[in-house]
């Protein structure tokens, strides 16, 4: 469940700043230009993905719950990870063969968005996003999801390989999207499964395509090399629709 | 063909923005402040696709074809639209059914980006945009198409109802995607065809709808409305390509 909250406050908004969270907007107050409001500032542009905002003293108070914003307020999403866990409890339950969307890697909010909602319109219970050099759930990515967000569950993982043997051993079988694979429709996808999908520009990392059980490939014609990642997730998601629904043997 | 240029000076940057032409970056020289600068960064706020930034003299001195850039330079995107006509010679020549794509409304740069590239790859012979209430080949598009701009042609036309009664006239089918159609592998996407993807928050439009052949649906589970357009574009196209390369009849 995707919320958002605020923190209030010159210390707290520079703290929160400072933690590392996910800060996703500063409103700061505009005209005032004191040392404190521009120390959160200068830390505030350091991080790419919060949007920065003046505003009027009226539109802090709206926004402020405690009262005592002193010219700065943050917003930062809430969320609620999963666990891997509770997906193939999810699928037991509605009795289906898992289906996991695995992201090694997706950088971009408006991808990982594309592909929760992907992910929840082609039945699948889960995606899994590591935690490193990759975008967590923000404010873009709940908005890109387009509520998807709210039911497709989203878990971290600081080991995307160990996950992918944990669940081989469970039963899973895992096909990874890449170049010089198997035409995806020559390979059984209907079992259970983890389709992984890289790095918007790397594509899968070495280590994790060496544990995948199947390479897939979208046939391509054309000039360039790859389609965006969100699309490719897409294509080969409702691949796996495609030869569930024709109970492909 | 997608290349940029400059426009330099104050005038010429100022009449280049008030001519309703787009432009994707606007440089002002740091630190000055006078009335004819601060009048073009009025202008240049007005246009949201514009990007503002300021730099020293040397940076702009370095952009400058003419050298008399006076604080003031703008990076336009030139882009040479095709003709539909062109697109259909193209397949003629490769002896292939044609195959377009007919944006009825895209409004997302990413999106408009990632369909240019879905096209080249899935070896369509060009995308036709609609003139009005729509994005037109910017900056961002051509970033997000990972160079297939510069080998999908790009028509552009002010009617789009008009163009598929031609086309219809021609020869070509159309399919439209929309909840509720028929669901796509029941159809035969296999003859010259064209495939319309709509709006992305309102879908095809009504009398683009009405002149379609096919209504083909994606098969969705799920607990929302729809899928990314640009996802669902890759997923039809691919869908046409799959029963091309079957040869399904």
């Amino acid at each position: 469940m995707y919320t958002e909250f605020t923190i209030e406050g010159r210390n707290p908004v520079l703290e929160a700043l400072r933690s590392g969270r996910s800060v996703d907007k500063v409103f700061l107050l505009d005209g005032a230009r004191d040392n404190a409001l521009g120390t959160i500032l200068k830390e505030a542009k350091a991080h790419p993905e919060c949007k920065i905002k003046f505003v009027k003293k009226e539109q802090l108070d709206a926004m402020s719950e405690t009262g005592k914003h002193q010219g700065a307020v943050a917003v930062c999403a809430a969320y609620d990870y999963a666990e891997v866990e509770d997906m193939l409890e999810a699928a037991a339950r509605k009795n289906e063969a898992p289906f996991l969307i695995l992201l090694d890697g997706i950088e971009d909010p408006h991808n990982l968005g594309a592909i929760i909602r992907t992910a929840n319109l082609a039945g699948a219970h889960g995606v899994v996003i590591r935690e490193d050099r990759a975008v967590s759930l923000t404010a873009t990515v709940a908005k890109a999801s387009a509520g998807a967000i709210n039911y497709t569950p989203v878990a971290k993982v600081t080991n995307m390989t160990e996950t992918i043997k944990k669940l081989k051993d469970a039963g899973m079988w895992f096909v990874c999207a890449d170049m010089g694979g198997e035409t995806m429709y020559r390979l059984d996808l209907t079992g259970p499964i983890g389709l992984v999908i890289g790095n918007e520009g790397k594509g899968v990392s070495q280590l994790v395509k060496k544990n995948c059980d199947m390479v897939a490939s979208i046939p391509m014609k054309g000039d360039i090399d790859s389609l965006n990642a969100s699309v490719a997730a897409g294509v080969l998601a409702f691949e796996i629709v495609r030869q569930r629904l024709a109970g492909k043997k």
